[in-house]
């Protein structure tokens, strides 16, 4: 692998962080050269501590390491990504599957979407209860609508939420979990931390409105109400496969205390993932997932905005570009004071003049990330690497959250070597 | 009004169909000229039954006259297209609110949401249950949304579903309503009718299974299996007002024996509704309401694609293409025997050298409908008209459903006569 780009932008400053890129690794037999692909993971833009870093770079590369695991066993990108975001969702750590986020009512709510760059087919669950996987019912969404019809001609569902999201699952094979093997020591506590913020918060409002004559300004109330700590570690991931397929996926506990029954970007067509295979108008196939604010990420549909961007000849250009005036200067978060979120993106095409004597060709493969957030964890390896590279992007020194943007990536060409 | 388009257009052939456009009334009084404004309502892209068209044209044309009291009341876009929304959502003809398909759980789930040209602001709801106004929950959620951060720094929810979504409503003063009083004779007589077909499907579909070694085509069983009917009559409404803002709203039942939590796109951001005033960027304020099979609409994100679409010179082409190239065409349905759905669209610009003496300028108003349906019932009126216009239009004849379209409209020129 190859660095592609040192630098990285943020909106009005230049971030002078300086990404090494990935190396090659060519100690993997010969055999395994034929199975090449590229998978992409993150674990949350949002703020990751130095003291959690260590386990969030754990968790992205076990993820890396079962998507290459399932590709060099034949596996396509679909089944791959699968892979990877299962890795995810299991992570206590990561606020997906195990270890999410609890709502309001103390319960966990999951969404989660895959797309299939081939197909162009989607499946999403959205406040989901009550399933280990939440990405396992998206997929498998996904892979009953692939059979056609339901009986009587019924047009099969490619979204489904709540309780009957549940049933579903159920009906089809896929296990419950209660909800207390879910949550974790750090979630229950956060729980009990944010609850108590909240009625601390909604008191001194109470007691504001009751003030109002003597003219305390809302400023005021605001300064001494400590806001919640909600972890905003979406979890998501993105493959190329060696025939050039790409698959995307996101998983997703949601804000934390959020109301019950909200649902977030990770559950919504074009918003939480996108994946595109290359086609006859568009030379580059792409693959994409975001993490963040789920409204903004919504309202922004930025997973498919940054998927149509990276069709430029400049793809680290067009996603700087993109995040500064697709998602930060978006009009529709005019009313926002910061807009919060990140993407992991890969781009990739066949390179014509490298090809194996049974016709593989070499793929080149961008890879990208880029976040509003403090910070965003990201994983990524390719079929010849022996193990998955790690990395922590930060904002620059004195960037403000949801006003600056960090953008980084390398280029990885994985080869058609003969076997 | 004049006439803009006479002619339709659908794939590969000429459609003949012949629409006569809109005759200004003048006969309201020169005070209430002021109070200019447009909707442009549907009842559904699907089948309608000359039986059924009455009705259809009914609850059409008491939606548009909602619509029209409240802007000559004063009120703006928003309040506008909620009230047409309301009145058709409380037809029992409609599969919308009272009178909506029942699931495969004998229940009724509805979809819907709302967009707000001025502020992009955004509220739906998914699979929700017991509320006899499903956009009135939708508009609350825009509304709450505009207020701001809850306590603690919570972001607000612009998308809630299911059992959590009908929490919400109640607990922000929206009553229940009991699904016997939303189910109708006609809905509940279709639910035990589709019942009986699906069980009759499943039967021979079973039989077929245990036969497969006597070589049964599954061509032959499923010309003996009648499909289920399902309404696809979701209902939608567009509005421009006086200050040239633009609102979208659209709701539904869903499909017929859906999977209880199955959410559509009427729910779903970009697929159901689309509202955005002009701006430096954009030159015309449009917006979008669709109907039709919703996981069509979900995958081509219709809404958004048209009101992108009619930014270029010739709206009424601009929408034919896109409804070719983006739906018919998309390929992202590469796999589907036929592409389901219609769209009502407006577009508007003020006509700088027509102002009145108070500085109110006069709006010029495209609107256009296309459907792939066999038929789409709509509904339109300005400020200035007396009552109404309603049509049905359908496909030409021998036109196949699903590959072809119909495409007519309008053009109203909403006057500013001085007081």
């Amino acid at each position: 692998m190859e660095d592609l780009i040192n630098s990285t932008g943020c909106t009005g400053t230049v971030f002078p962080h300086k990404y090494s890129g990935t190396t090659q690794n060519s100690t993997i037999s010969s055999k395994e050269h034929r199975a090449v692909g590229f998978v992409l993971v993150h674990a949350g833009a949002g703020y990751h501590s130095e003291s959690k870093a260590k386990e969030y770079k754990h968790v992205c590369k076990r993820a890396c390491q079962k998507a290459v695991d399932r590709m060099r066993a034949g596996a396509m990108a679909l089944e791959a990504v699968t892979a990877a975001l299962t890795e995810l969702e299991d992570s206590p750590f990561t606020n997906a599957g195990t270890g999410s986020n609890l709502n309001l009512s103390g319960d966990i709510e999951c969404d989660a979407s895959i797309m299939d760059g081939k197909t162009l087919d989607f499946g999403a669950v959205g406040a989901l209860s009550g399933i280990k996987n939440p990405v396992l019912v998206a997929r498998r969404l996904l892979n009953e609508a692939q059979k056609g019809k339901l009986s009587a001609g019924r047009i099969p569902p490619c979204f489904l939420v709540g309780i009957g999201a549940q049933q579903w699952a159920l009906s089809h094979g896929i296990p419950p979990c209660p909800s207390e093997k879910m949550a974790t020591k750090f979630s229950l506590s956060a729980y009990k931390r944010n609850k108590r913020k909240m009625e601390l918060a909604e008191k001194i409002e109470t007691e504001h409105h009751h003030l109002k004559k003597q003219r305390i300004s809302s400023g005021t109330v605001s300064e001494i109400m400590e806001p919640i700590s909600s972890s905003l570690d979406t979890v998501g991931a993105i493959v190329v496969d060696q025939e050039g397929n790409v698959a995307a996926a996101v998983s997703s506990g949601g804000l934390a205390m959020k109301h019950p029954g909200r649902v977030g970007q990770a559950a919504h067509y074009g918003c939480g993932c996108w994946a595109e295979n290359a086609c006859d108008a568009k030379p580059y196939a792409t693959a994409v997932s975001t993490s963040g604010c789920g409204e903004h990420l919504i309202r922004t549909m930025l997973a498919r905005e940054c998927s149509t961007a990276v069709q430029a000849d400049d793809a680290h250009q067009a996603l700087l570009e993109a995040m500064q005036n697709k998602f930060i200067g978006s009009p529709c978060l005019a009313s926002e004071d910061g807009v919060l979120g990140g993407v992991i993106v890969l781009r990739c095409c066949r390179c014509g003049d490298d090809q194996s004597s049974d016709g593989f060709q070499a793929l080149l493969v961008e890879f990208l990330w880029s976040h509003t957030t403090e910070s965003m964890c990201v994983g990524y390896m390719s079929a010849h690497d022996s193990k998955a590279k790690t990395h922590i992007s930060r904002l620059p020194l004195g960037a403000v959250a949801g006003q600056s943007l960090a953008i980084e990536g390398g280029v990885c060409r994985l080869g058609a070597m003969n076997a």
